[in-house]
């Protein structure tokens, strides 16, 4: 269980060079002499982890003495910052892209700029930012780091949105975008359609004129669920079991074959997005929530001519294509201030992350994405 | 069983415009007045289906009435003709694309020009020719069809190589040389190495300096078999249960991890070449021998960037790509006089059609490819 901040708990540095904690009153700590003659960050408060392990175990909230503002690093406040499977997977130790413990968890958020250093000049006091690529340690009250890590966005867009736009939204949108050319009045089709990003699927092809084809697990309450997503923008949603037929294209009504198709499930649900693509199609994985492997039969690939391939937002989120995603980033933002792009998620008091952790390791059932508010 | 030609063997007429047997005197059988004004092929011999079902069983060979060769068509005898296995499953009547029974059976070959029509230039008595791209009906004797369906070529390469050059060695060839760009130190990895393509694909590679990780089921005789591998140019051959290992890339020893990998088994044989492949490998499927789908890991897809799809070699052989298909053709047809493509062949007599074709269906154990001469 996370530990709770109290006079007991450990306090340590956060070198915010290396990303890593050094325990103790070396590293970055600052001395009353190094206070006296430069900005200053507050202490912060983090989660960190130690060492690999489950999250609700090796985590705990620690206090960060305040480092210096070199002249070009940025203060930020962090205002909100979400819980995504890949930053427990981070945690467990599982995610291929890591930092080594000890760490500070979190990848996405949003925060207001408290100060600059001396040569910053592209952002001030009062600017909402985020960090742009993503960058480890987003779950603390001030991150210190230099100003080309944080990109600044319109203020207005509710908290929850800016701390959220770039691992699932933005992966909807390059799928959409990048994959395969699609045209208005061409159609897709995805599984795991209730997820952040197949939400955001949904809404991204709608305000493109592109028809969704939904595949949702077979649940309690799946008529609300579909409702959902209708109210969303989705053409059609059908339950895994609703496609146990011989021919699921006589479901496609007028809507035409989808050359696309998304998988975040695998298994039979990876199977029934296969089924729907059209000669020549091409499938998209971008997660494996089922833990099973996608099948596919020969003739599939042969004669069907589908192309399998994944997706990996990380591959987006280098430094030469910052400024793509940046713009991206920008129009997923618009889009939500226009109401064109809505997802359902749960804020919760940084005082109370260890609930939140649990609602997102599924301990309390199926919950809305869990969002820390700082 | 194949019927033997008697007195009392069915005489159809063989439409070749729309590829049809008609039964009976009517439909392009020439009467006398006909055969005075025009050239005319001889009686042909045919190895025909009038429905799908077992090639065993199905085919039969019958006499072939004289058809006239108009101005644009030439009349080609028949030198060889390869049984392919999708030559067996178009009699069987589940490959794609087909003609409609009746028909007559094979799909390449060659052939030498017995007489042209009067308005013919391109080609004159004597030329050896292929149908390039291929067309249906090349099990028999004489085939009249337009100048534009026939390929001249070299004569000089041994007529069983001319005979079978299109359906494995140019999949070979395009599979090398359109699905990744590689170039001279690179290396592919291949299941099913034994077979045609696979050992096309060897020596392709071979002659642009590629290497190859060769995989073969675990059968007797297995050190012949790397051994004649080896000597057509494998850098390495494995049996599936030598490759049973924790982490097979331990075999490549000084040899690059594969960018590029060819699966026709499907399978455990279609997930070790995956476990080669290198980051953002593709592996192209183009066979499927074992009958089993092809099962791959998100995280393959994911976080080791693999991208799968097939080929088919029917779309490289439309009539836009005809000329293209032709230079590729005409290269390995110097490959193979200059030594540097082989593959195990069997000359089967046209009379002994029925022993080629069990022995195509594998009722006599693993054989060479059969080629029928006739």
């Amino acid at each position: 269980m996370l530990r709770q901040l109290s006079a007991h708990a450990p306090r340590v540095a956060f070198n915010f060079k290396s990303r890593r904690l050094v325990h103790g009153g070396c590293g970055q700590r600052l001395t009353t002499r190094a206070l006296s003659s430069a900005t200053v960050s507050p202490p912060s408060k983090a989660i960190v982890y130690d060492v690999h392990g489950p999250p609700d175990t090796v985590t705990k909230l620690v206090e960060v003495p305040a480092v210096e503002v070199k002249e070009k690093e940025v203060c930020v406040k962090m205002l909100a910052a979400p819980i995504n499977p890949s930053d427990i997977n981070r945690i467990q130790g599982v995610y291929p892209v890591r930092p080594d413990p000890p760490a500070v968890g979190g990848y996405e958020g949003v925060g207001e700029v408290l100060s600059v250093g001396s040569s910053v000049t592209s952002l001030s006091s009062g600017d909402w930012v985020i960090p742009s690529p993503p960058s480890f340690g987003t779950w603390q009250t001030y991150i210190v780091k230099n100003e080309n890590v944080w990109h600044k966005i319109e203020k207005g867009v509710p908290m929850e949105y800016a701390a959220t736009i770039t691992v699932n939204p933005l992966t909807a949108l390059l799928m959409l975008e990048h994959c395969v050319t699609l045209n208005s009045g061409d159609s897709i089709v995805q599984n795991g359609a209730t997820s952040m990003v197949g939400q955001c699927v949904i809404q991204l092809a709608k305000s493109r004129g592109i028809h969704s084809i939904n595949i949702i697990r077979d649940r309690p309450g799946v008529d609300e669920v579909k409702e959902m997503l209708k109210n969303l923008g989705a053409d059609e949603v059908f339950t895994e079991s609703e496609l146990e037929v011989k021919n699921v294209k006589s479901f496609l009504g007028g809507i035409p074959e989808p050359a696309l198709g998304f998988n975040c499930v695998g298994g039979n649900a990876a199977s029934l997005v296969l089924k729907f693509l059209r000669q020549g199609g091409t499938m998209v994985t971008y997660g494996g929530m089922s833990k099973k492997p996608v099948s596919v039969s020969t003739s599939s690939f042969i004669f069907k001519e589908l192309s399998l391939r994944g997706f990996w937002l990380q591959k987006w989120l280098s430094a030469d294509k910052a400024e793509e995603s940046r713009g991206m980033i920008d129009r997923l933002l618009s889009l939500v201030q226009e109401g064109k792009l809505k997802y359902k998620m749960e804020l919760a008091s940084f005082d109370d992350f260890s609930t939140a952790l649990d609602k997102a390791l599924g301990k309390l059932g199926s919950q809305p994405k869990q969002v820390i508010k700082f």
